[in-house]
């Protein structure tokens, strides 16, 4: 008897969560005779409970679709909504009857850390309950700090995004022939892999960004400006990457130095980020022209740097959750494992224990940090190259990308 | 008797900048029956001074050339160095000498208001001196606030990773259901131009962004607030577009509003943009998700969003330079007109007198801002849409673009 499938987005964009999306309902179309249809709900969990979701094998035409797959962030938009510890609260049995009356057979979730654990609950109390319902989390993340994965969709886009920036604003920082420091925050608020993805704007060894700080490595102000001072016998503009989470050594955040006391003209207290501290440091302690350069949220939404790499990952991740669902797997994410046998880059999906994975960081090694903790090492090169690599054709409009909105 | 050329860029880097400089080489290699070479000087007026300075059109290669073309920033380096009032200063004498040693007969300047300074001051030079030497102007400024043409070379390429960014950003905003203000700043300290081509990030009128301020209208932070409340009736998630130099009715900048008393923890004083003060006030006076995002200087140096009519005319520019030149035109910068009798987008090049154009500045036409000073006319979407049009083939390296760097 034939079942539907329905999908969710939850927590942050990306350029390539879309495709995901898109992978699930083409592979769902795929299969007639076992899947009836494919239900996007809105916002997530929030929109099942509010009954909130558009039936998307019906209404989406072959052009939607195809500009879908090159839509960033959440089309179905996205939610933060974390289901209680307590697996006999009444929320559960209120969320497994919506499904029941959708005659849904298949549960797919995109997204990270925190949605990896709403799957994990959910396929519990489906075990629990002898529910048929499968679970399958698809993972997403800017971040690449999803543990038991080779890499997470999302992560190459952004590491392109960062990549090419950076290496544009060193052309931009490096016109004029007096002393400038450029810093540019980059997020990452306790993993450090976006950040060093600065390291991949260089075009030899020794270029800018001479000095890249992360989270992972303890931050400290007077090791920064000797690393400056020594950054300036290289190169009279110096660029500086820093991840926004750096902190020092006591684990305090290098962005709250001043929290206490910036105060706006109206006594209200001002939120800066860590680039905007050391650009006034810098200033101060040494003089020179000095500009921060937050990337802020284009890093996650930025359509036209997205890696080809990863957006046909993306999309296999979401196929592959979907025949594996089929398989009547359930409890488990789509993880990415990399053939270290073979020179050229090649991966392949498997499943995982998403239990084992939610609520879980994986941090940038220690070990490709360089011993003065203001560089990266080649490893992370070799690691991270493939994954921005390939070029996705444009789809524009009047001049500007043509993007897929809900109505 | 064969002479060479001389060019140099100053002021500001743009997307095309270097466009116009393939167009000087490239064109000064067709006449090699009166041109000898193509010199570069480093830094613009400044490498001249010192001597420093390149034969572009001996050590280019053609596929140099072609990344040349396609790399933003200013290739040769730029300057900030104003030539004194007094044309009977010695620098003048040094200057002329050096052209003249070098058999200069066609001096070719890249740059925006100032260099237009540079190029008048030096044609005057020549003229009083009697030196042969002609001294042509190659407009550029993503500001757009040149006088006597219909726009410059660079802002549409500007215009076009605006539009292009906040319609992402809109896409990011949009994710979630609570309520949420996005406030983008723009680069623009007296004209409005790039700002307002924030409104062609909108797929139909209405859309996001709700609120668009320019320079040119007084700013008032409770109209802000009311245009606020209003947005809210639209959409839950409003996006703010605001240059840089927005100002209230007395002229005092918005982004000055916290400078007095905002401190660091060393006591010193940090510098805010506006983005950042309308954030903080629309935090404390809605009690909002609000979030402000700076564009900074991808505005002026991205090179995956370059406009293909920007790049072209940009080169076209050049080329036409170097034809003034060699038709013994001098004291002139290269401007556009633009075929008004046609529906279809065409530009004519042609020269007006550079001593007319320096040190003034247009800003953008107040009857293109609505009554309410928020938001901009369709007039402004129908001149600006075709200066976006048109993509440029993307050289790629390892997954980010390939740019020619000096050595």
């Amino acid at each position: 008897m034939k079942k539907n499938i329905i999908v969710g987005q939850s927590g942050g964009p990306t350029a390539v969560i879309n495709s995901s999306l898109w992978g699930i309902i083409t592979e769902g179309k795929r299969h007639p005779e076992q899947i009836g249809c494919v239900y996007g709900m809105h916002n997530g969990i929030e929109g099942l409970l509010a009954d909130s979701y558009t039936d998307l094998s019906g209404t989406l035409s072959d052009e939607d679709l195809a500009l879908l797959k090159a839509t960033p962030a959440a089309y179905l938009g996205s939610c933060r909504y974390k289901l209680p510890e307590n697996l006999s609260s009444e929320v559960y049995r209120t969320l497994f009857d919506k499904l029941n009356r959708l005659n849904i057979g298949y549960f797919l979730y995109i997204g990270g850390n925190d949605s990896m654990d709403t799957v994990s609950k959910l396929a519990r109390y489906a075990e629990n309950t002898e529910s048929p319902i499968r679970f399958i989390g698809i993972p997403k993340t800017i971040d690449n700090d999803l543990i038991e994965t080779d890499h997470t969709p999302g992560y190459g886009s952004a590491a392109k995004y960062v990549a090419t920036t950076v290496r544009e604003i060193t052309l931009d920082a490096c016109v004029y022939q007096q002393r400038s420091v450029t810093i540019v925050e980059i997020m990452g608020r306790h993993a450090g892999w976006l950040t060093a993805a600065s390291a991949l704007a260089r075009k030899e060894p020794g270029d800018n960004p001479l000095l890249i700080y992360l989270p992972e490595a303890p931050f400290d102000l007077e090791k920064f400006s000797s690393d400056l001072e020594q950054a300036f016998r290289k190169n009279s503009n110096v660029v500086v990457c820093v991840s926004e989470g750096i902190a020092d050594s006591s684990g305090h955040f290098i962005c709250e130095y001043s929290s206490d006391a910036q105060i706006d003209t109206f006594g209200h207290k001002m939120l800066t980020g860590c680039g905007k501290i050391l650009e006034n440091y810098v200033r101060n302690r040494f003089g020179v022209k000095v500009r921060s350069v937050e990337l802020n949220v284009s890093q996650r939404c930025s359509g036209l740097t997205v890696s080809a790499t990863d957006m046909e990952e993306a999309a296999l991740a979401g196929q592959f959750g979907v025949i594996s669902a089929l398989e009547q797997k359930t409890r488990s994410m789509v993880a990415f494992k990399r053939e270290q046998d073979s020179d050229s880059y090649h991966i392949a999906p498997c499943l995982i224990d998403v239990s084992a994975v939610c609520n879980k960081e994986k941090a940038f090694p220690g070990e490709w940090i360089s011993e003065k903790g203001s560089d990266i090492s080649s490893e992370f090169l070799h690691y991270a190259v493939p994954l921005i690599r390939g070029e996705v054709p444009r789809i524009m409009e009047d001049g500007i990308p043509k993007y897929l909105y809900r109505k």
